[in-house]
């Protein structure tokens, strides 16, 4: 069977190009034709301008070797609540329809310098803050959702119409459609990736999110940004007599018949790898964090929010207008208590990650529900973003109607490079023998 | 004595321009003739287009008074950190020279649907985040610094030449101008007021600022910006019988003579109007608090400049590659740590500030140095910025060369209405008795 390039990982797009033996035209090419084939089943662009990708495209080609970058030519997709200074941004609102500010998120400046080829905008909820669904269909079986709010990255790297892609989460905005997705998706640390230039939220939960359908990928782009732990990660993880653990939290009581089975067989998977897999709980204390996290979210969206209220109001969903409003009545006292609490809880769940290779848990309750109004469950994510731990989603199980399932990996903050090299041997493991492969449809 | 219209507050300008005495373009024409006169000296300005000004004031008089905002017609200076869609946004730093993205901030979009009529940009150190002095003069005496970052809103609304301005905090860019030049300077609660559209330096301490010649000013500020407490403020507050502490804080031994004194005076004009005044200090063990703001601002220097230091290193200051070089070799450990210390000491400080009034502490340790090569110390602000506290600069002292100084007001986070209520009547007492005064020159 012939690999076209569209099918290519990022680094094994990047070895090609290398090697001279794909130019970064017929890569762009080849992408477009997918996308082609695919969009109006998947939907997953709020913009994409096919004559600027392969003028992008032939730029990079003409570039001397010497001032290649370490992501030359390899095609990333980007939610469109980042900046790109070539492209609309408009947040799923009506607001900003066809809003062009000439200028580039932090993010964006640092992969175009890296050689990336910003490849177009792609879907979301509204500001990446409800949890109505865009457009976007799940490439998998078009009645489910992507999930949300990355809705459109994760479903284009999902259906290989680009191999990497940004998302963003301030609940659980990156893992939830990496699960749905059947990919790779990583929330770093909080505030290791610059969000200059991303629509705020909550400033104390939003975060960047990488996406890709191999763990080698994610860690290119961990290097292109920097990311670096105090130690150097291993260079090759070995899963054999590691320790880890099953948190499945406190908000296992919504967990699903997909998501049980899909942690239960993952931690049958380490052990008959002859991995140690303990379990363990939060302190009792933590059994609020979900309120914490959401009082924070609202309390926070009352800030964000304020501008769009401020100038067109009626173009503003009721969900974001009682933000504003403070529908919920949180006080001063309740959101501070609940920021404090957050914040007094990240040091100690720390000290319990640090005992283990990675930390496994739910990322969400089941596969890609029905639909695609709403975007699934945020739940067994809030917490990680509150605490602010990297995460990465690793994919390989399956629902019972056949979709993707994928489980986390959670380590304490700043250990994101040695998350990645944990990730990667689980993720071998978890791809090979959790159940479920990605079809080349 | 005729007043010009340069010459009066916010509020009394809006007074006279809601009652048909002053149209906005005869306001602004006014405002224009002053900075005429003192712009040689003074310099506060990034970018103005005297053209662009009277004809948005035309615009504004225009409009039916239905749709005219509570800030009709008030000139703003604003800091050249915070994106403006109609002027450009240059940083202080080569790699943005007449950069003009078309996108308001969070915190324009709101001043501008409030009829405030957006002025023209004010200089700033590169990025708000070194001490190396702008252009800028301190309008008081030409051989001193008006202070930093915010240095020119700071210069201009000391020197008439706009009633209020915005600034931005991170270490103590709007306080310490504001003592430096004789004015009210605010910064309220962190995250009370959107920073959407500001450069990022730290997420955790970057707080937009707002400079005033009135607390009534600043009242009207916070109306716009939606800031609320949990209880009303009172309507007036009485000096007499309240309670208040002077903190001289960890850092004491750095206060000047002007300081100091400034300091003395102040306590000394509260007992005389009868109010209580108690001696307190930080507990011990946050005495580290200047070494953590230290630690976690380099730290998220390191994540904030990568984009500047990815594509245009050259162009960038020694101190700002320091950071993302992490020249100080700052651990993970260590930034969380800090990061951490600090979140656990804010509820533990909001607890002490709750038992009074407000608690006086230096603004900075003298009046404005000599020379506008420096921007001078932070050393009383930073660690406000840290524990999110609302402070309010109350100009009316007098250091050993004639030069204004302010002291600090500050209480628990999300009592910023309650601050201004007293550092009204707090403030009425130091300009009328702390042996400085603004002379119209």
């Amino acid at each position: 069977m012939t690999v076209e390039p569209y099918q290519l990982t990022a680094t094994e797009a990047l070895h090609q190009i290398k090697a001279g033996d794909l130019t970064v035209e017929a890569y762009a090419k080849s992408l477009l034709s997918r996308i082609h084939d695919r969009d109006e089943v998947v939907q997953a662009w709020a913009y994409l301008d096919q004559d600027y990708v392969i003028k992008q495209a032939k730029a990079l080609d003409a570039l001397p070797p010497s001032e290649r970058g370490p992501l030359h030519g390899i095609a990333i997709a980007v939610k469109d609540v980042i900046y790109t200074k070539d492209m609309p941004t408009q947040f799923n609102s009506p607001i900003y329809v066809n809003d062009a500010p000439q200028v580039d998120a932090g993010s964006i400046a640092i992969l175009r310098k890296s050689g990336a080829l910003i490849f177009g905008k792609t879907t979301t909820t509204e500001f990446a803050a409800t949890t109505v669904g865009s457009k976007t269909r799940n490439p998998h079986d078009p009645n489910r959702t992507p999930g949300g709010s990355s809705s459109g990255s994760g479903a284009a790297v999902g259906d290989l119409q680009v191999p990497i892609g940004l998302g963003t989460q301030t609940g659980g905005s990156t893992i939830r459609p990496g699960s749905y997705n059947g990919i790779y998706a990583f929330k770093p640390t909080w505030n290791s990736i610059t969000r200059e230039g991303q629509k705020i939220y909550s400033l104390i939960l939003d975060t960047l999110g990488l996406y890709a359908r191999s763990v080698a990928d994610l860690d290119l782009l961990a290097d292109v940004f920097a990311l670096a732990d105090d130690e150097p990660a291993p260079s090759s993880f070995q899963v054999k007599g590691s320790k880890f653990a099953i948190l499945k939290s406190m908000v296992w009581p919504q967990i699903g018949a997909g998501g049980s089975a899909a942690v239960a067989k993952a931690v049958s998977l380490l052990r008959a790898h002859d991995a140690e897999v303990e379990e363990i709980e939060f302190p009792e204390h933590l059994n609020d964090l979900p309120a914490w996290h959401a009082t924070v979210l609202n309390a926070d969206g009352r800030t964000a929010f304020l501008p769009e209220y401020t100038t067109t109001k009626h173009n503003l969903s009721d969900y974001l207008v009682g933000h504003v409003e403070n529908d919920t009545k949180i006080s001063r006292k309740a959101q501070l208590d609940a920021f404090d609490n957050i914040a007094a809880a990240r040091p100690v769940v720390d000290g319990i990650l640090s005992k283990y290779a990675a930390v496994l848990t739910p990322s969400v309750p089941d596969e890609a529900p029905l639909g695609i109004e709403k975007t699934g469950s945020a739940a067994f994510c809030l917490i990680w973003t509150a605490l602010h731990t990297p995460v990465v989603n690793i994919p390989g199980f399956k629902g019972g109607n056949g979709l993707p399932i994928g489980v986390s990996l959670v380590a304490p903050r700043y250990h994101d490079r040695r998350l990645l090299a944990v990730s990667k041997a689980v993720g071998e493991i978890f791809e090979e023998e959790g159940g479920w492969k990605r079809e080349f449809k």
